[in-house]
C-alpha cells in the first residue's frame, strides 16, 4: 500500500461510509416500493434492490479492509501491512453489472422471447467486461493496464451500442408517459458507466501514489452510487409510471366493455 | 481531541446511545405505518423512515468513534489518540436534509410537475448548505468558522423563506383537516433547523475545550432527534389525516353517482 496523507485516508474512509448508508437506504426503498407497482414490474424492483444490497455488503467489506490497512494516530498515518483488498469491487461488479442491465430490460416489459435474448446477451457481455478489467486493475505496470483496459472496452462498447441503438426501437413501443424516463435511464447508464474506464486510467496518466489511490477509490464510489442507487430510482419511477398507465388503460377497457 | 471531564464524556456517550434508540424505533414506526395510509402517501413515509434509518446508522458510527477516542478508568479520562470522526454528521446531513424536505413535499401531494420542481430546488439548496458548513466545522479558527457559517446561511435562508412563503399558497389547497398539521410541520422544520446554526456558533462565542465540545455534540443530537423523528411523526399524522379525507370524499362521489 502506497503512502497517503491523513486527509486522503479520511476522504476515502468517509466516502466508503457514505456508500454504505446510500446503498443500504436504497435497498430498503426499492423493496418497500415493490408493493406500489403493478405485479409485472415487481421482479425489476427486486433486482434493483438486490444490486444495492450486494453493493452495501461489499462496501462494508471495503470499509473494514481500508480501516485495517492503516493506523492513524493524531496526524500520523502508518501502513499496518495488512493488504487493502481491491478484489471486492470486481466480485461486486461481476454480480451487479449483469443484474443492472437485467433490471432495465425487465422494467421495459418486452415480449418474453426478447427479454430472455437481451438479458442473456447483455448479462454475458457485462460479466466478460468485468473479468477482462480485473487483471489490469491488479497490475501496476502501465502497458499491462492498457492491454486489459482495451480488451474490456470491447464488450463495453457493444453494450453501450446495444443500449443506445438496439433499445431505440423498443422505446417507441413504450407508453408515452414513461418514454422520457426510460430514455433518461439509458443516458444515466451510459454516463455513469463511462466513469469506470476513466477512473481506471487515472494511474496511467501521471497520477501517482496516494493521489492516484484516493482518486480511484472516490471515483469508483461515486460511479457506483450513481449507477446503482441513482439508476435504481429511475427504474422505480418508470415502474410506477407504467403501472399507472396500465391501470388507466384497464379501466378504459372495462368502461368500453 | 481536547480535554473533557468524565461527566462530559458520559453525557455525550449517553446522548448518542439515546439517539440510536430513538432513530431505530422511529424507523420501525414509519415503515409499519405505511400500510395505514392511502397509497398516495406511502412514498412520503418510506422516505421518512429512510431518514431515521440513515441517522441510526450514523449515530452507531458516531457512538463507536466517541468510545474509541477516550479511555475511562475510574475517574480518570485519557485520550487514546484515535481521532473522533466528526465527518459522520455531515455525511448524514448531506443525505438526510434533502430527503427531509422531499418527505414534506411528497406528503402535500402537489401536482407532479410542482413536486419535481420543488423537490429538485430545495434538495439541491439543502445539499449546498451542508457542503458549505463542513469546512467551517472542521476549523478551530473563529474567522474561518464565521466565513463558512455565513455562506451556508444563504441557502438556509432561501429554504426557510421557500417553506414559509412559497408553500403558503399550496397549504390553502390542502384539505382543511390537515392544514393545521402541515402548518405545524413547517414550524417544526424551521425551529429545529434554527438549532443547527446556533449550535455551530457555540465555540465562537466564548465556549472552549470540553464544554464547547460537549455542547456541540449534545446540541446537534437534540436537533437531529426533533428534526428527523419528531418531524417524521408529524408527517405520519398528516398522511393519516389526509388518507381519511380522501376516503371520505371517494365515498361521497360514489354515493352521488
Amino acid at each position: 500500500m502506497e503512502a497517503i496523507t491523513v486527509g486522503q485516508y479520511e476522504l476515502v474512509y468517509n466516502a466508503f461510509s457514505f456508500a454504505i448508508a446510500v446503498m443500504g437506504a436504497a435497498t430498503v426503498f426499492f423493496f418497500l416500493g415493490r408493493s406500489q407497482v403493478a405485479p409485472a414490474y415487481r421482479t425489476a424492483l427486486t433486482i434493483t434492490g438486490l444490486v444495492t444490497l450486494i453493493a452495501a455488503y461489499h462496501y462494508l467489506r471495503i470499509f473494514n479492509s481500508w480501516e485495517a490497512a492503516f493506523t492513524v494516530t493524531g496526524n500520523q498515518i502508518t501502513v499496518t501491512g495488512i493488504k487493502f483488498n481491491d478484489a471486492y469491487r470486481y466480485v461486486d461488479w461481476l454480480l451487479t453489472v449483469p443484474l443492472l442491465l437485467i433490471e432495465l430490460i425487465l422494467v421495459m416489459h418486452l415480449p418474453r422471447r426478447e427479454t430472455v435474448a437481451k438479458a442473456t446477451k447483455l448479462g454475458f457481455l457485462a460479466a466478460l467486461m468485468v473479468v477482462l478489467g480485473y487483471p489490469g486493475e491488479m497490475s501496476s505496470d502501465g502497458g499491462t493496464r492498457w492491454f486489459w483496459w482495451g480488451l474490456a472496452m470491447i464488450p463495453f462498447v457493444i453494450i453501450v451500442y446495444d443500449l443506445f441503438i438496439g433499445l431505440q426501437g423498443s422505446i417507441s413501443s413504450q407508453p408515452a408517459a414513461a418514454r422520457g424516463l426510460i430514455s433518461s435511464a439509458r443516458w444515466v447508464t451510459i454516463l455513469s458507466w463511462c466513469f469506470y474506464p476513466v477512473v481506471f486510467v487515472f494511474p496511467m496518466i501521471g497520477m501517482t501514489g496516494g493521489t492516484a489511490n484516493t482518486a480511484v477509490q472516490v471515483g469508483y464510489t461515486v460511479a457506483d452510487i450513481v449507477a446503482k442507487a441513482g439508476f435504481g430510482v429511475l427504474i422505480f419511477l418508470i415502474a410506477a409510471r407504467k403501472s399507472e398507465v396500465d391501470i388507466a388503460s384497464d379501466l378504459h377497457v372495462q368502461v368500453r366493455a
